[in-house]
């Protein structure tokens, strides 16, 4: 590579990219850790990016019609902390940059969206922004529709590594983008033929243009170190009504010993290699250290947006009252006030009525009271609408002529509707809530550990909840996935019992703010069993007691979902022969464990009682710290569940078969007392 | 679609395929559930496949130089169910036809290996079989340049639907599979235009020729109803050293009312419907009745690859007797006599050396012992070779040029590597291994799950296993991953203390016939903690005794991995005060649990002793099971380790700052004594 020559061919650009390259490598060789190369390759589409075309003020990184920049090449995060440090974000200080990758800096091995505003998403695991990406360029569409062009208008930003596009999930994005024609989504390939192994040829040989053409896409490939042509690129880009892929040809650590190789994906700390790399960009001064008018130059790029900003907020005073006030509170992720009304509304019809439905279906009749009211909700399913009973008549469908639609067939990807359901979120405005088997959450588990992770409060509509799934068969059972997602922190995990817990669980993961939740329904009817309506969500506590002892309590049945009423069954048994049995529903096992002590030991009170626990799934779900552990009298308490795959066989049969009954659990109770 | 055309176009092969037809619609119809439109649709290219190409013999379904045949698209079973039945399969009887999806039927809704041997692969979560193919293919090409192909050449023939091909793991598998020029592997696309929700163009655009072209495949277009289209197509297919993708355009659930729509992909269980479809195939009898002639058409299909299954017996009875040994044994899943003596050896070296290594060191310093005997390891990395070790000096890059290499370069490609490791096991004469970082568990595991349901004894190299990551941060950091992989059912999850833990765990791993085996390793140094030399593998128990207490026993610390050294730190600290101190090592808690109750008591005795448990990962890994059962003393217990994500900084002080340390252990023990 000409160093050189791209210094003299435009010198100004050339400074204004170096300190990107410079403070990448400072800052790495000051933490000793990281990523140097990504960020010296892809230095001048950066730049280009942000001096020309990316809207955004520095000042006000979260104004909500910024440009989104996603840097799905996680690793490369020097690449963004440069940015916004040279820029002048007030987060990301030089005291930031040195402090890179330490213990309390906002300036993560990654980049990490809840300790700087300006970042967007989290990403590392790679893929993830890509597809994060198809969500922010849908809600921007979508918003467009709902609020008209004065007030939402931007584009969204990706780099984009060869590890990213060799991930799966890169295709389910590049599939959705494609099939939506998502115009102001565009996304840079830094295509710069390394991965940690070697050569890309040691394990791909695909024509990414090609394979980026076959789903529809615009495309152009073009030298990612001249400026001119990354601008006429973006141009073009900015022009398609396609999303749009530029392939550009770089050079991973452009300028050091180790470009174009391996070794300088990672760290490259070497001080004499540094200061020859230095040397050869024409890079004064001491290490984090950026000449003034290279500062200034980026400052100048970073207050850019700020009269389209401006201009922004006179038009957002100028909308309705209406209109803002609704705006606002999307983006302030406020529940409607009419949400809590309409849930005890719900209820209290249920009480009444008091159907027999699966609760897959009462999660619909939900819906259908909740979606009128709540515009900010995108609903959709991963190609098993009539089975997640996740559509409701008012949505309407989102597709190329109908941008107000805000139901999405997602098809069979499960992984990029949970990742995109992240991005809606995370671009603002949105609730999204997406379905598919709960088996399923296998697929899409990366993005829901990054939804927990990122604090995003998505709702992922598991169905099919457990062997309740019957003929089948166990590959579509879940056992084992209630102890994945409660082993994940920062994770609702319902489990309603009936129609009147799942308005309630759906009233608690609407007005979440900071933590996904994840409701297991079921495919098999189920009764009413709060037939006596309360005002008070009773799910919000995590359990609470669904019936109580007749007599003398010798029991406690802890049961969730489908089997409290097999817990319920249970009860009637053991009542009649005199054993007197407290039944408690556990729709959330996170929420009971989060009330104070004294209300847990109302519900489980210390000692005497035996206890059994009841749930068509594994015992290792979290079971052991109420059957154990919260002062059970040892050894006096049993589980009633799953101990291994399940079987093809209709459901039934198969509860009888793995034991899951009330009669077993009246066998357990009696060997226990 | 003009079936009367069909009919009389090609008489005798249109029996033979609607003899498919009239089995699924009727099992179907018989089970009231289930998929009847994919085989219907799919049933002209099964019998052309298998008439005329498929190297099979149904009276030996595992012979192993057989073609493979697996049916990505694992709904449509009664595809593979009727055909084995028409073939005289002696497993598939009329019988089990009849109960299909019921309770202890071999004909499980999916398609399971386990339970019929002429079944490849378990099926059913979409894109996995296509992957798996990857693998069978691979193993076929290794298999045949380590012993020539007068015993090894077949070809892996698929079939994949819509689904399969818009999972994001097909792209990783297609990838694969265009990199290493897979030319026996040959896979038809049932283009049906169709998924549950409705058209593919709802949800999907992609141009699925040009797609698989971007990656190197051989690519033709037929019409799936045309038997000699069919036929040329394979034909070409199987002359062609490229993978080759069949798009073949089919009507699913053809000549039903039903054809062509979403409602056709399910349960067609109307009963005129049926009667006016077998109608119009002109289809005699009555359910489950095959005309005589037909199904002694398909006898005779079954037993075509007769002689070329005794002709392959004859050669191989003819190659020499080291060679046929090695390959029994490996078939047979036996590990080398030479195994367990190499691993005594090897842990006789690390206790007398006392290397202080990071266990993902250890696991590379014992396959280095255990590559050179077992030919039949193939070993592999999702890109992070040089961080998984997963390398060793023996065994050379499997490539287009060097089939023989054992060690393959998967990419940044988690899932699909998983997926393939498994068909690599399932082929049959591999032991397969492959690594990642533990947190990309996520990504992989679909396919690790069905490693467990499948009984599929692949090893998943998992490294960089805590916090002890360190700088990358919490997207790196795995903190619930353990907890997922002893969630699962049929799973070994090992996290060895130290090298000689390391290498027990291998052993354990690599004799294993039907059970998967994920190896936590750190990324950290840890010291050798075995120092004396047993020759016994007490990993095998799951625990034991490290350190008895010197005095009097107050105290019980059971740990895992990296934190066993924390262990024996307090343990010094607490018998310095006088408190007898026993640390129990539990590199495996699955293998601990299958003890007898005797041993666990030994090395867990109930009630007197306090115990703390110790792992960097959240409690609900298992823990409550040894801390509150196990007759422990009620309310004496507590755990040091996580209960949220991790953070970014160096791995040292992230042990500190989540206060993983010996201190923080002897404050527990102290305010529980």
């Amino acid at each position: 590579m000409d160093i050189v020559a791209l210094r003299e061919k435009n010198p100004e650009h050339w400074m204004k990219s170096t300190a990107i390259r410079a403070l990448a490598l400072d800052a790495v060789a000051g933490a000793n850790s990281g990523h140097s190369g990504m960020p010296m390759g892809m230095a001048d589409v950066a730049t280009v990016l942000f001096e020309k075309h990316m809207k955004f003020d520095v000042s006000a990184p979260n104004w909500p019609d910024r440009d989104r920049f996603i840097l799905s090449a996680g690793h490369g995060s020097m690449l963004i902390y440069s940015l916004l440090y040279l820029m002048g974000d007030s987060q990301v200080t030089l005291d930031q940059i040195k402090n890179f990758r330490q213990m309390g800096a906002l300036t993560a091995g990654h980049p990490e969206n809840f300790l700087i505003d300006a970042v967007e998403t989290t990403t590392g695991p790679l893929g993830q922004g890509i597809a994060n990406a198809v969500g922010f360029a849908m809600a921007e569409e979508i918003q467009r529709a709902q609020y008209g062009r004065k007030l939402v208008d931007h584009k969204t930003y990706v780099i984009a590594g060869d590890g990213c596009l060799m991930e799966g999930i890169s295709q389910e994005a590049i599939g959705l983008a494609g099939r939506h024609s998502l115009g102001n989504l565009i996304v840079f390939w830094d295509n710069n033929n390394i991965t940690i192994d070697g050569s890309v040829e040691l394990s791909d040989r695909t024509n990414q243009v090609n394979r980026f053409r076959a789903s529809g896409w615009h495309v152009q490939e073009i030298d990612g170190h001249d400026p001119e042509a990354i601008d006429e690129a973006i141009e073009a880009a900015k022009k398609t009504k396609r999303p749009s892929m530029i392939a550009c040809k770089t050079h991973i650590a452009i300028g050091h010993a180790a470009q174009d190789t391996s070794k300088g994906h990672g760290a490259l700390t070497d001080a004499e290699q540094l200061a020859a790399a230095k040397e050869l960009y024409g890079w004064p001064g001491d290490a984090y250290e950026v000449p003034a008018d290279v500062k200034s130059q980026w400052e100048a790029i970073g207050s850019r947006g700020a009269a389209e900003r401006e201009a922004w907020e006179a038009r957002f005073a100028d909308a309705g009252s209406g209109k803002r006030a609704r705006f606002e509170r999307a983006y302030a992720l406020e529940a409607p006030r009419k949400l809590s009304a309409t849930i005890r509304n719900l209820k209290k019809q249920i009480s009444e009525e008091q159907p027999s439905v699966a609760t897959r279906k009462s999660s619909e009749m939900a819906l259908a009271a909740i979606n009128p009211i709540m515009p900010e909700t995108v609903g959709g399913s991963a190609d098993l609408t009539g089975s997640n009973n996740t559509k409701t008549e008012d949505l309407g469908i989102f597709d190329t002529n109908n941008r107000k639609g805000r139901y999405i067939y997602w098809g069979i990807r499960e992984h990029g509707m949970a990742a995109a359901m992240n991005g809606m979120a995370l671009h603002g405005g949105m609730r999204p809530y997406g379905g598919t088997f709960f088996c399923f959450t296998d697929y899409a588990r990366p993005s829901m550990r990054l939804a927990a992770l990122s604090k995003i409060p998505t709702v992922f509509v598991m169905t099919h909840d457990s062997i309740g799934v019957g003929e089948d068969g166990p590959t579509h059972q879940p056992v084992e996935h209630l102890a994945i997602c409660r082993a994940t922190p920062n994770t609702y995990v319902f489990r309603p019992a009936d129609s009147v817990e799942t308005a309630e669980s759906w009233e608690i993961a609407l007005t979440s703010k900071e933590t996904p939740s994840v409701l297991a329904l079921t495919r098999q009817n189920l009764p009413t069993l709060r037939t006596e309506h309360k005002l008070k969500n009773l799910t919000a506590q995590g359990a609470y007691v669904l019936a109580d002892a007749e007599g003398d309590r010798q029991a406690i049945l802890i049961a969730t979902g489908s089997e409290v009423s097999v817990a319920m069954e249970a009860k009637k048994l053991l009542e009649a022969e005199g054993i007197g049995t407290r039944v408690v529903s556990m729709p959330c096992m996170e929420l009971f464990a989060a009330q104070d002590e004294t209300y847990r030991r109302k519900i489980l009170p210390p000692g005497k009682s035996v206890r059994v626990g009841i749930e068509a799934a594994v015992r290792a779900g979290g079971w052991d710290q109420w059957l154990l552990g919260e002062r059970a009298r040892a050894g006096k308490s049993d589980f009633v569940g799953m101990d291994s795959f399940g079987a093809s066989a209709p459901a039934g049969e198969l509860f009888e078969k793995f034991g899951i009954t009330a009669a077993n659990v009246v066998k357990k109770v009696k060997a226990l007392l």
